[in-house]
């Protein structure tokens, strides 16, 4: 399907700036079709990232509040996180699901992945489909940020997305998408 | 609204790399709320970037299709860009789209500001509405890719949706709420 006299050759390719697991920089020198040289072209890689929107069994969506740096405020996001080596990103998402909610999901099903950053790159973001979530135990999450769980309606998740709650591509993406499954 | 005691404190600030206008690494010291301490929190700036979801006097959806070199395949975009110094996110995106597609539209929206990543930031998308788009002149848009433009009924877009053709969180955010727009 994709037409390949379209795609850019790569002839070099120089690092610049390392730190894992969060991110490389790199620099590429390309050629573009019909001949023009493009010396450089900067991408960034950064982790595959997986975030569900998990439906419990008296339907209600989990959603989750926590501090986010980048954004300097309180905000909503899902449950998810760095997929860990050797995981696959179902294996990676049902691990981050139980370590930050407490609870597990009977129905999951992929609803794709997407680049964060169609130019530089930016990581990958697979975004999950559940239902039938219910808890086994207190969440616990290791991570930096305090989390606070909701417990929404499509409703309540219709109304935050209206009301401008919604902060980042990852969150919109995900909310969105899964109220178009819930459907 | 916010809870401001779960913010974190920026105690030192340390550009690593600079590529303007493309992005900057930078390095910061941080204080977490309780006291916890920080040293190697890394953030990427990137640029102020937009999109639209115009729609047609015949509505139909405006797409691009070209070849995105973060995704190495030719796929579905929208129009949108970089802010360039000086302008508003509305004269951004209205320049954009003349330049990209050679259309003008009679009603915008703002749809709201994301980040694209909202721990290390990686930018925010500008997200626009726009109706009664109608051609006024050839596209010029100076980008290194090739566009092809696109004019698609809301059943060809859910199609696209359906079929996995949407390969970035950017794209897939903007034709939901383009879409949830529409209705």
């Amino acid at each position: 399907m994709s037409d390949t006299s379209q795609h850019w050759k790569v002839m070099d390719k120089e690092k610049l700036l390392e730190r894992k697991p969060w991110f490389d920089v790199y620099r590429e020198s390309l050629e573009l079709p019909g001949g023009k040289i493009v010396k450089d072209y900067y991408g960034i890689t950064m982790p595959n990232y997986t975030a569900v929107f998990a439906v419990t069994q008296d339907q209600k969506i989990i959603i989750l509040r926590c501090y986010r740096h980048a954004i300097g405020e309180v905000t909503l996001t899902m449950p998810g996180g760095m997929i860990e080596e050797g995981e696959s990103p179902m294996e990676g998402i049902q691990r981050e699901f139980l370590e930050e909610t407490g609870y597990v999901a009977k129905y999951w099903k992929s609803l794709g992945m997407f680049a964060g950053n169609s130019t530089r790159g930016c990581g990958t973001y697979n975004l999950f489909f559940a239902t039938g979530a219910y808890p086994v135990k207190e969440p616990d999450s290791g991570d930096l940020e305090e989390l606070e769980l909701l417990l929404w309606t499509p409703e309540e998740v219709n109304y935050a997305i209206d009301e401008g709650l919604v902060k980042s591509l990852g969150v919109i993406s995900m909310l969105l998408l899964g109220l178009r499954w819930l459907k």
